[in-house]
């Protein structure tokens, strides 16, 4: 049996197969909503720093009063009506295209980390080489789709030089969507230019292939380094994701309601932004919000709150008629890939998946709330991405599944391994992991009862040791080292 | 705000406020049901060596043959219709009896472990020493609502005498509902005459006190242990719950889809024959099902495919009206309370709990696919619990949720910690779990870099020292005293 069920093609699942979990009812989701107008309307969002965007949106009819906006109840939202339900995001593999929307899952791996660990060399700062693993990583994995963006921060290279190198290795190392840099509009102009030598200016003119990834400075602030990057990604018709960051308590008030009201209000803004800036731009409305220990300071991942917050966000995104990045994923304040780590993150999943979020940052790595991509995590995490792909695929209630052969074959009391039945789906039936099983305890002991973060180890070593480049045309990547060189150049090391 | 933080009431919660998951549409749930109903009507139930029970099924005009009971199609589930869709278990603490059904939940510790294990003395051999301990830390939290039945096996007492002691810790030592003897009728009419010198004969002849946990030996067989159980709870109008045992591929066919058929027929059959006795007696549908490693014959808990066939058997135990006692809960087939153990359990109580199940078995301390009790697991479980049943609540979005003068008192870019919204709300804001957090990187590593289940240890032991037994009249403790010494007197230690 063991052959037979190593031999058996391994699923790689990219959308839901079950409905998305509808948490609060339709009464309470106006009520959310109408909240989200009226801080519009009666506080508003202030664009520091930008006044091309402030000239947008008076333009567009909102109330303009030295850097801050505000809207008439529904403005906001009829600002975003022109953004697509759902959309392609390319990757220079077709195969590898995603679609963001609809009944479609879209995984990535952990973003902005500044520490890596593993059990061999511990935490230490994150490096080029760590960041260029970890884009291995997930080009290795079927269980993530998307080659992220920041996955982690290569601290060896100085702070205006990283993105050059990022974006270098996301379209060499991998051929997977990926997103580019944030941080200075023209960062995010040379991210663009770099896709423009692998994709062409002209397909880019009409698809989106690169995602930046824009955070709010809650609450209720834009600055300009943000709503200008937004602005550069928006212009060049690429994929915006606006994503607010709230702490309940701290960037909002301590409430679920408060804080889906609040990244609403703040997510239909650059919404709204994008849209201004070129109709019918692709977006994604996304959120990082979590909750404290309000005894300790301590922030905190997976708790009961921020997954209902997760929960409702996902069915505010549905009703705005935009794809939903999730503040969910396999999050936790653990500072080891323990239970703690575990038990956060996987609330945090079930909350993100279930209730239907469309994108998914940090479905492996994190610890520490996001200071730490672990090797060990991930290698746990994209096992349980792929069991809950598998659970997001149902299951059939037909003949062939009842196995009505196999009853007639046994009988009560008796065994159903050996059946036909078993025997024509053994193979495939199940969801099998990466991380081997301890076996019995008795087995185990001798083995040195390891954990199961001890057990991912070689996982991700192995991983590593195979991986080969996806193929990349010479003078392709001639242009893009060129380009990284030749910026590179021009610019002194900056190390803050 | 430490102070105040630390003097907030704690909630306890025992019913959801949220909508229960419906992973099924109703053209696949029927499907399943006519699938039971194709089981019980061409496969049928043997019922070996109770003629008591087949005469009950003749008379009610099942085909009998031999020890084979088939029924026509529909004929299992309307027997069933004399089951209550609710019912209250009482505990001889009237302040916490449970309703078992409707919107109400029910969490109980681990069940039928041989061994337990702790951080200090490793595994071994489980004692009364230890099920009393499990009956105590069950007593002194609020996120249990239930005492459970054989929580751990005290293998230091004869196995023909270990339900008096068992029966004796949970009438004693805690005041929750609980479960008797099964693995006899004898032991059965003992635990309930035991019930009975507390609740008296006449309370009981109208009440449930005590449950029964009736285990189908799948696939598809009742021995005279069971069903003779079964028949005394039934006759005393004491709670019955039925509990197909399903391993897919062993004791049935390999699919979700048939693990539920096949649970749904076992167990309509089980609680038919208690209607059949009594009816209107209490029961629960239950179930036990997971999953094997196909490759490694291992038994797996919290797959994908175990925790669909939780959700669905939800859903068809809502439909067939009785309360559903779920086959998840926090369990693992881990062998350490370590990141494995709690990505299975919270799955598993994801399933578990969003799909609407009322009891949960197995909901604190469970490894090793049941083997072991853990006491650092069950802290960690706990945890887990009090975040589930937090998160069970919901969350309203009222004008007090939203914290408008929150808003109006600061503005954008400005913190909301020392607004008035904030401090009305901190105390109870957020769910707070027991197990200390580790603290920044710095600061864990300090003090030793101390895993989840490490900083669990001190809990299990500040509980059990703190651990005061609920006030009992002397007399009915002597009475009960009496009784297990009479019992024990006329029966010879028997070890196996």
């Amino acid at each position: 049996m063991a052959r037979l069920g190593a031999s058996a093609p391994v699923a790689s699942y990219t959308r839901r197969n079950i409905p998305a979990y509808q948490v609060l009812d339709d009464a309470a989701l106006l009520a959310i909503e109408a909240q989200a107008d009226w801080i519009l309307d009666r506080i508003g969002i202030e664009f520091r720093g930008d006044d091309v965007a402030l000239d947008f949106f008076r333009e567009a009819g909102a109330r303009v009063d030295g850097q801050r906006v505000t809207f008439e109840p529904g403005h906001a939202r009829s600002l975003c009506s022109t953004a697509p339900e759902q959309f392609t995001l390319y990757a220079r593999n077709p195969e590898k295209n995603v679609q963001l929307g609809g009944d479609h899952v879209v995984l990535m791996p952990g973003y902005g980390s500044p520490f890596v660990s593993d059990l061999d060399r511990g935490r230490r700062y994150a490096t080029l080489e760590d960041f260029q693993n970890f884009v291995k990583l997930t080009y290795a994995t079927h269980w993530l789709h998307h080659s992220g963006g920041t996955v982690v921060e290569p601290t060896d290279v100085p702070v205006n030089k990283r993105y050059l190198d990022m974006v270098f290795s996301h379209l060499t190392l991998s051929d997977k969507p990926f997103m580019g840099g944030v941080t200075s509009p023209d960062r995010a102009r040379d991210s663009i230019t770099m896709a423009r030598l692998v994709f062409g200016p002209e397909f880019m003119y009409q698809n989106a292939v690169i995602q930046g990834n824009i955070n709010v400075n809650s609450p209720l602030i834009y600055d300009d380094t943000m709503s200008g990057a937004l602005r550069v990604y928006a212009e060049a018709g690429q994929c915006v994701c606006v994503s607010p960051a709230i702490f309940s308590g701290a960037m909002g008030p301590l409430s679920p309601a408060a804080v889906a009201a609040q990244t609403l209000a703040e997510g239909m803004v650059g919404i709204a932004l994008a849209q201004l800036v070129k109709p019918g731009c692709p977006v994604v409305f996304g959120s990082f919000h979590s909750t404290m220990n309000l005894k300790s300071g301590a922030l905190t991942f997976g708790s009961p709150e921020a997954n209902l917050a997760t929960m409702v966000l996902s069915q505010l995104g549905h009703r705005l008629g935009v794809p939903v990045r999730s503040g969910g994923g396999h999050i936790s304040a653990s500072n080891a890939a323990d239970g703690q780590a575990m038990q956060d993150s996987v609330g945090a999943m079930w909350a993100t998946l279930l209730s239907g979020a469309h994108q998914v940052w940090h479905a492996a790595g994190w610890l520490e709330g996001g200071l730490v991509m672990s090797y060990e995590k991930f290698i746990m995490d994209l096992d349980h991405c792929g069991a809950m792909m598998t659970l997001l695929q149902g299951f059939e209630a037909t003949e062939e599944a009842f196995g009505r052969d196999a009853y007639l074959e046994t009988g009560p009391g008796e065994n159903f391994l050996s059946t036909a039945h078993t025997l024509r789906h053994f193979a495939t039936a199940n969801f099998q992991p990466d991380i081997p099983e301890g076996g019995p305890f008795e087995t185990w002991s001798e083995n040195g009862s390891l954990r199961a973060d001890q057990r991912a180890t070689a996982q991700w070593k192995t991983m590593l040791s195979a991986y080969e480049p996806p193929a990349l045309e010479d003078s392709i990547k001639t242009a893009l080292s060129d380009f990284v060189t030749e910026r590179k150049t021009a610019m002194k090391d900056e190390w803050y």
